[in-house]
C-alpha cells in the first residue's frame, strides 16, 4: 500500500478569523495522503475519518492569540482539527487494531495519523448510529452529562434554565434535567427550535430570545420563583439577565458563551454582585474534566437512547466540501440539531433516525 | 427598674440612600429606652451595646429595594442594625445570664432588646480586647476564615490576590494565606495601607490601585504565573482585570464588591469568558454559611492572636454621635483598620493595642 498514491481532501484554515466566521476563512484542498500503514515501531494509528463534528468552541481556535488560549490556535494553512468518528485502518498501538471504530480528536480530512491514540475512545455501541459519537454519545454528551451532574449538582424539583437549549449540549442537558425531575426552560434562536424543545425534547417551556425585548423580565415570567441551575452556553446579555433571577445558593454551570465568540469586544455583565448576594457558584468546565467517567456515561446514555428516554436530532451535511458552510451555520442559529459532516459512509445505512 | 425612665441614644435612617452614603442620610436621636428588665415569660434578652461595627454590606440595606434584597432594607426612621459586642443586662433565655458578654446582631443604640437570642455568640476570650469581636474574632474573622478555607480551598504554594486587602476581612485573609504557605498580594487605596500590608501584615507584595493605570497589566506584573485564588472584595473593573490573570482551575471567593455599592449603575465585567476557558469557580458566600463552625474558628484565631501570628488594627471612634461619620469612612477609603464605634467602655481599658 505504501507505494500507492492516495489523495486526502482536507479543510485548512486560510486566514485568521475576526468577527463572524465565514466560509472564506477556510479552504478545501486535496493533498497526498500520509502512508496508510503505520511504520514498524511506531505507536501511532492511522484512521479513516467517517464523521467530523462542528462545535462552537472551534471559533476560538480560528483567531490568533498573542498569548496561548485554553486550546491551541489552528495553524494557517494547516488542517482543522476537532472531534470525529473514525475507523482504524492501521495501528502500531497495542490497544487498537485495524477495523476498530473509535472517536476522539482528528483532522478535517479523509485520513489522519493519530500520534496520541491514548486520547481515543473505543465505540462500544456500534448498533447505535455511529454519527451519534460526534454528539450525544461523544463530546457533547459527555459535556452535558458531566456539566449537569458533576458541576451543577441538580436535585429533584429544582428549576433549570438552559440557554442555547437546542444546541448539541443544551438538548441533552434539558432531557437529563427532566429525567432528574427538574422543571426545565430553554432559550433558542427560532420559533421552530422553541417548538421542538417543547414537543420533541420535553422541555416544560421555551422561548425565542430574539423575540424578547427584556430578557430579565422574560426569565422572571418563566421562573416566578427563580432559577436554581443555569446551564450557560451563551454569556453576555443572557448571563446578565439570568443573574438577578437566580435563587439563593444557585449554580451556574458555565459550558460556553457562544454569543461572545464572534464579537471583537465582549458584552459587559453588570449584575455580578448577585454572585455575592445570592451566594451563587459559577463554575467553568471542559469535557476533559470528565474523560475518566466516559465509559460509564456512554453506557447510561446508550441505555436512555434504547429505552426511548432521550430524543436526538442531527443536521448532517455530506462531504468535506460542505464542511466550511456547516461550521458557519453554528453561528447563524441555522443548524437544526447536532451539526456534523459525513466524510465517508461505509459502515451501514445508520441514518434511519433512531428515535 | 421598670419605673425609671432611661434614655436611649440611637442612629436612625433618615432617608434612603442613592449614590455615595453621607452622614446626612442618618440622624442621631435620643428616645426612651425599652424596659431594661425582661418581662416574666419572655425569652428575649436586653443588652447594653459596648461596640458596634461599621461594615460595607450595610450600604445595601440603606437603599430601598422594590424586591427584597439578601438582607432586609433598613426602615426609615428606625434604628440601624449590625453586628456588635454587647453585655447582657437581663435575660429570659436559658442560655444567657445578666453579665454575659456576647456578640451578634444588635441596634446602633445604647440598649437593645434582642428577640432572637439564639443568634448571639458567647465571647469565650474576654482576656482579648472585647472590640476584636466586631472584627477578627467576630463577623469579619469568621467571614475571612470560612471564605478562605471553605470556599477558596487553598493549597500551600498557591498564588493569592486579595482586593481591598486592608479592609477588615482582607487583612485577615492575607495573614491566613501566609500561614498556609501561599504567595500573597493585596490591593488597597492608599500608599500608607500598601506599606502596612507589606510591613505589618506580611503580604509579599501590595499595590495602590488608585495609582495603577492598567490593572490587568499590574496584576500580570505581580503574578507572572497567574493567580490561583482571588479573594474578591471589590468587583467591577478589578474583577475584570483579575479574570484574564487567573490560572486554570482557579477559585474566586466572592465576599463583597465594595466598589459597586455606591454606584447607580454597576460597572460592566467583560472577561467572564475566562470562567469557561480557565475552568474557574467563582462562588459567593455570607458569614451565615459558617456560623456552625464559629466556636472552633474563634479558638484558632484567639490562638493566632496570642502567639503573635496575626496582626490586627482598629479604627475606633468614640460614641454614637460619631457613628454616621465612621460608616461613611468605609467608602472613602479613609478607615485605617477595622472601623468600629465604642458605644460604652465599661469592661476594662483593653485598647492597649494587643499586637
Amino acid at each position: 500500500m505504501a507505494a500507492t498514491v492516495v489523495s486526502n481532501k482536507r479543510v485548512i484554515l486560510k486566514r485568521y478569523v475576526t468577527g463572524l466566521v465565514s466560509e472564506d476563512d477556510m479552504e478545501v484542498v486535496t493533498v497526498e495522503a500520509p502512508p496508510l500503514a503505520v511504520p514498524a515501531g511506531s505507536k501511532t494509528v492511522v484512521v479513516k475519518n467517517l464523521y467530523i463534528s462542528c462545535d462552537p468552541y472551534m471559533r476560538n481556535r480560528m483567531t490568533y492569540h498573542e498569548e496561548p488560549s485554553y486550546v491551541p490556535d489552528f495553524v494557517l494553512g494547516e488542517v482543522l482539527v476537532n472531534f470525529g468518528v473514525m475507523k482504524v485502518i492501521s495501528s502500531g498501538h497495542q490497544d487498537f487494531n485495524a477495523g476498530d471504530l473509535v472517536w476522539g480528536i482528528t483532522g478535517w480530512e479523509e485520513y489522519t495519523v493519530i500520534d496520541n491514540p491514548e486520547t481515543l475512545f473505543k465505540i462500544n455501541h456500534p448498533e447505535l448510529p455511529l454519527s451519534y459519537y460526534t454528539g450525544i454519545l461523544g463530546m457533547p454528551g459527555l459535556t452535558a452529562y458531566g456539566g449537569f451532574f458533576e458541576v451543577a449538582k441538580p436535585k429533584k424539583g429544582e428549576y433549570v434554565f438552559i440557554s442555547s437549549a437546542f444546541g448539541a449540549v443544551g438538548q441533552i442537558v434539558g432531557q437529563l434535567a427532566k429525567i432528574t425531575g427538574c422543571y426545565v426552560v430553554g432559550s433558542a434562536g427560532s420559533d421552530e427550535k422553541v417548538n421542538l424543545l417543547k414537543t420533541k425534547f420535553g422541555f416544560d417551556d421555551a422561548f425565542n430570545y430574539k423575540k424578547e425585548l427584556d430578557l430579565e423580565a422574560t426569565l422572571k415570567r418563566c421562573f416566578p420563583d427563580g432559577i436554581d441551575i443555569y446551564f450557560e452556553n451563551v454569556g453576555g446579555a443572557m448571563l446578565d439577565a439570568v443573574l438577578p433571577n437566580m435563587r439563593v445558593a444557585g449554580r451556574i454551570a458555565a459550558c460556553g458563551m457562544i454569543s461572545q465568540y464572534n464579537l471583537e469586544q465582549p458584552e459587559g455583565v453588570y449584575n455580578t454582585i448577585c454572585i455575592v448576594t445570592k451566594r451563587l457558584r459559577m463554575q467553568g468546565f471542559l469535557v476533559f474534566d470528565f474523560y475518566d467517567k466516559y465509559y460509564q456515561i456512554e453506557e447510561q446514555i446508550a441505555r436512555y437512547l434504547k429505552e426511548g428516554k432521550v430524543a436526538y436530532t442531527e443536521d448532517v451535511v455530506e462531504g468535506l466540501d460542505a464542511a466550511p458552510a456547516a461550521l458557519v451555520k453554528l453561528f447563524t442559529s441555522s443548524s437544526i440539531g447536532k451539526q456534523l459532516v459525513a466524510v465517508a459512509r461505509e459502515h451501514k445505512a445508520e441514518h434511519a433516525n433512531f428515535i
